[in-house]
């Protein structure tokens, strides 16, 4: 069972299925790797602002496609729902400036409700936080498959299969670690900010020089026939399904204790970054679209464009720079889902550990993320993107209301912390500075309590229902989570200190099937633990094959057991019992056994002790009855608390724990293990070497 | 945690859910029901012939499909191959009467070739039957769809998903055991047989009153332009496709103990009439389509019309009695399969009792039969049929070649019976009687292998190099499983007497993470069991919060734990250790804390003491770490065989076996058994009544 030795090496030797899983995987990291893993200003805008950025790309589009049936005249209505729009993101940026100060380890609207607003705001905070963190994976890949699908358009039947790769990578990449996908995201955030800058400076100056009517290179399609006029309703839609365009602001809010020192200062400059960036794009894609008549298209059509590919198309062309751009949206889009892998399972972190979602979500994994957090991420993304066949248009209602609500709860919450802060607080400057902020917040929230009211209104048939149905679906899971596990703390609660009373061992039962090393080991382990041993041998099946057994294994037992221990005159030696299974689950007969055994001796405990063959591959798992953990589970769940299971391992071949291995090497499986030792091995010749 | 009573009920009321599932899966039957699963020779038509008998619906028609390219020089050359084919199989008739006789406990391929030719002789059959088994599954079952979209062209589209469905029902049929399929089995099988049998008998008879030559009710398409003649290459590819009519035959040699007493009376009549009736049926059928002029159609076209739909239709016209005959092809094609869910999980036990296939597949369900067989086999006939799309046509080369496999092992293997009994015998009428014998199963070896021959070469190319490559892997496979449960057989080999020498008891650690009524429980188990107890915290994280928990710990402890034992004046109080985890994988440092202990103890064995929660609904798994079960492995696998693990239950409700509580109840989990006790009850309540 041993790896086959190779002459050049020493030891076991790598297959090439370990090498490549260990270089997928990584090596695993230690606690004190973490502080490596922090982020710098400049890496933050790539890995938290990705996704405020990229709104630019969906926000202006989804109003477009709400005022399409306007035709020309709600084209030119974008102009004032984008102004009305540009002064929410003012107020949210002031907002969260201030957050970020006062909440510096992670001001995320779960830490902020929770700890102004009480436990139900703070579950509704994080409810609305995780449904949108989901809706933003799924809204941003599938608007950036919608970039590429205008510049390929012959790519345009397989929608949902690239969302769905692309999806893949993503959490393949994250599970990795932070780190390593911050840099990898830097380039096309930047060069996304440069192509777009580019555009809108190329197009204004173009719109300017012809007084408003700028000649477009590639013509845009003609605007749509006007099926409806401009209604206030209209309006609000659009306004709506526009407001997506500020998604994600909120992200480095959740992420200040990810900065490097100074935390503040890293995250308000990444913030202001940020916002102003995502302003200007904002502005100018809506005036460049009203100036060369850009309207949005339907996404399940083939000849589908984009609102960015036709402005790229229009103001510079469809040469390099056109694909240049494209590839930078695809790039940034699909990216903006990392916000949310990064988000997501810091939350999640956060809320397991205050019990509200299960264990798992608390854990670390090997690279020092919660690798639990993003698998259900991605699973439900996925979801999502198949449910709604990767269109982007389908999604924005749900997205919106999530998005908005957390934002209330956030701004609220903040206006609750300055108002006790105030009442603290008696000196005049002091006062008057608090003041500010909670006039600051108080306005956020009312504007972003209203833009939600607008939001549901509006969107609550398109499918916005189903956020609002999800929400408190969400709500009142965590609150069962939260009772099981204190439920269960209740029960574990300590009755005060251990008594030294004297006891007897516990009475030792060994099943065995027939007489082999195992049964030797086990019974000798069992004397090794108590004097009241018994061997139960238990018959699956009946009729004369298994009394000829049980006469072959009486016959063995004198003389390799009884009679040995006559002769050494050993005061209890073991019995050996017979039980039969009518049922073949031998487990059965065994556990009346133990019942009748724990009514005569209620003080005693009962040992079940198991030898199990211990498996080092999978395939000999298939080769196996399971008979072992058959029998333990069985035991351990319907046996009683007095009954326990003993498990003793016997190995074809010994592992080794070598006295030189680092905690790393321990950390990882055997096989994975070589590659390490072999890696080691390597540099080390090469540094002789050199 | 425990179901909510009832006013009307005593204890735990069953969910609709576990009626449910109570219902779908049938009461356990014991082995004493055993004997009443046996079947009698009329169910044994059904149970075991429907295979041989259903191979009439799609042997002629292969071989008509090869003929097709000549057209109607094609269809008259069916005559002359059909009569081959009948003579085979009255060849094959002879040979397996003297086999059940010469074989009663069970006469199959495996088990003859077994005792005559040696392991390897068997393993080749073994695996030939297997994939045989397999083939016959999704062979029998797409050719009954073939039929169903015959009659109803409709669902032509759906012929793969039809495939797949029927599958799952057959599966889920056999699962629940022999006896109940075989009744429901019956019916189709006896209307199959007079349906065709009423179409002969008329078609026969208005082929005779018209001189051979009879207008057809409704008339088959018009035979296909030849664009081939007839060549004997033509000839031997038709009659390799045709022999497919012959499979199954030898089910019931296979099959000899699942008969009630007489077991070879009742095996042979079952064996005759289905020969008999088989041969009538191929050559009706095969009268008809000449004398009618049906040809086989392509069944990946949507207007197909299987062989046996043309005749039905010319003969008989398209109306009641056609949808019934359809009905009952289609029934008995599907069933076929039912064969095989009755063989291959037989066949796998008898290999896996030897060691050739995994230890699972000779386990006995619930239901008295394999279910790990049913579900393999169900498994690979889906895997073909998803690979052939469902298409009959594509199957069928694989499929004679392990049949004829099968018949030339079977057959070569009673030759060197025959022959080494008239070695021991040296009278004369005895000696006669078995040198009859001997040339009997010659000729049906020599005719079998000679067209085995004709198959391996005219379906190479279509398909049959499949089979010939898949033998060969099962054989290699079935090689290593055996030579692993070999090798595990040898080093558990007993080496003698147990001694009795006086051994200290084992050194206990006791992971604890806080301080709870767990750990409580598990210090006080420690201690029966030994004086040697040491409790290791073990923190999987690093900075301020845990040197806090630290802190914490070792308050509580010096409270609880070392100062009562100070007061009692203890031997041995439990010792505290701190171990930390730098890469969260808290295995890494305990491992290598058993390691030294059991460097400085080399006679002790060390057991780890691990308290767990016991889990009884599938949602506490979501919520658990799992911490308790990967501690379990990692001691288990890595801590060498000195390292033993004791498994302490921890209960939400406490279990309870109660002391008037049947086998049969114990056998089934909790839940399900409520469902039994409130139905006793219920029953009792009514006898009351009554």
């Amino acid at each position: 069972m041993e790896p086959k030795n190779t002459p050049e090496r020493g030891d076991g030797a790598p297959s090439p299925l370990n090498v490549l899983a260990r270089f997928l995987r990584g090596r695993p990291l230690a606690n004190r790797e973490g502080r490596s893993r922090e982020i710098s200003a400049g890496e933050g805008v790539a890995a938290l602002g990705l996704d405020g950025l990229s709104s630019s790309a969906y926000g202006p589009e989804a109003a477009l496609s709400v005022l399409a049936v306007a035709g020309a005249a709600g084209l030119a209505a974008l102009g004032p729902i984008m102004l009305v729009i540009l002064a929410l993101l003012a107020t949210l940026f002031a907002s969260y400036w201030q957050t970020i100060a006062a909440y510096p380890k992670s001001g995320g609207a779960y830490t902020v409700a929770k700890e102004n607003l009480g436990v139900n705001a703070s579950l509704l905070a994080s409810a609305a936080i995780m449904v949108d963190y989901v809706l933003n994976v799924a809204v941003g890949i599938s608007a950036g498959v919608a970039a590429l699908v205008s510049a390929v358009p012959s790519l345009h039947p397989y929608t949902l299969p690239l969302c769905l790769g692309i999806l893949a990578l993503l959490t393949f990449i994250n599970l990795r670690g932070t780190l390593d996908a911050g840099r990898l995201f830097a380039l096309p955030t930047y060069l996304f900010i440069a192509c777009f800058m580019i555009v809108i400076v190329l197009g204004v100056y173009a719109a300017a020089a012809s007084g408003g009517h700028p000649q477009p290179v590639v013509p845009p399609p003609p605007l749509p026939k006007a099926v409806e006029a401009v209604s206030l309703w209209l309006l609000l839609r659009a306004f709506a399904s526009g407001c997506t365009a500020m998604t994600g602001v909120e992200a480095v809010s959740n992420g200040v204790d990810a900065f490097r020192e100074p935390h503040v200062t890293n995250a308000r400059a990444t913030l202001a970054v940020i916002v102003v960036t995502l302003g200007i794009l904002l502005g100018g894609i809506a005036y460049l679209a009203m100036s060369y008549g850009v309207m949005a298209m339907d996404q399940t059509q083939p000849d589908y464009q984009s609102v960015l590919s036709q402005l790229v198309g229009a103001v510079a062309g469809r040469g390099v720079f056109y694909y240049v751009a494209i590839a930078s949206a695809l790039g940034i889009l699909c990216l903006s889902a990392n916000t949310s892998f990064v988000g997501f399972p810091r939350l999640c972190h956060i809320v397991a550990q205050d019990g509200f979602l299960p264990r798992p979500f608390a854990a670390v994994g090997r690279r020092l993320v919660s690798s639990v957090g993003i698998i259900y991420l991605a699973l439900t993304a996925g979801l999502l993107l198949i449910a709604f066949d990767g269109i982007t248009d389908r999604l924005i209602p749900l997205f919106a209301i999530g998005a908005f609500l957390t934002f209330t709860m956030s701004q609220t919450g903040m206006v609750v912390h300055w108002r006790r802060l105030l009442r603290d607080k008696r000196r005049g400057a002091e006062r008057r500075r608090l003041w500010l902020h909670l006039v600051i917040n108080a306005i956020g929230a009312a504007t972003t309590i209203t833009a939600l009211v607008v939001i549901v209104v509006a969107k609550f048939a398109e499918g916005g229902w189903i956020t609002i149905v999800a929400i408190p679906c969400v709500i009142v899971l965590q609150r069962a989570i939260k009772r099981y596990y204190d439920d269960i703390d209740d029960r574990l609660r300590d009755e005060g200190p251990l008594e030294f009373r004297q006891s007897k061992p516990p009475i030792v039962l060994v099943p065995i099937r027939e007489w082999n090393r195992l049964t030797d080991g086990a019974l000798r382990l069992a004397m090794e633990i108590s004097s009241d041993v018994t061997a139960v041998h238990l018959a699956a099946l009946e009729g004369p094959d298994v009394n000829e057994s049980e006469k072959t294994l009486r016959e063995q037992w004198d003389k390799d057991v009884a009679k040995p221990a006559l002769a050494a005159d050993y005061p209890n030696p073991p019995r050996l019992v017979f039980l039969s299974a009518p049922y073949r689950r031998i487990h059965a007969p065994l556990l009346k056994l133990i019942k009748e055994i724990e009514d005569k001796n209620p003080d005693r405990t009962i040992a079940v002790l198991i030898p199990e063959l211990v498996k080092h591959h999978w395939w000999e798992y298939l080769l196996s009855s399971q008979r072992a953990r058959r029998l333990r589970s069985a035991v351990l769940e319907y046996g009683g608390s007095r009954a326990v299971v003993i498990g003793m391992p016997w190995h074809l071949t010994e592992p080794k724990i070598e006295q030189g291995m680092t905690d790393e090497e321990i950390a990882e499986p055997f096989r994975i293990r070589n590659v390490l030792r072999l890696r080691r091995r390597r540099s080390s010749r090469s540094r002789d070497a050199g």
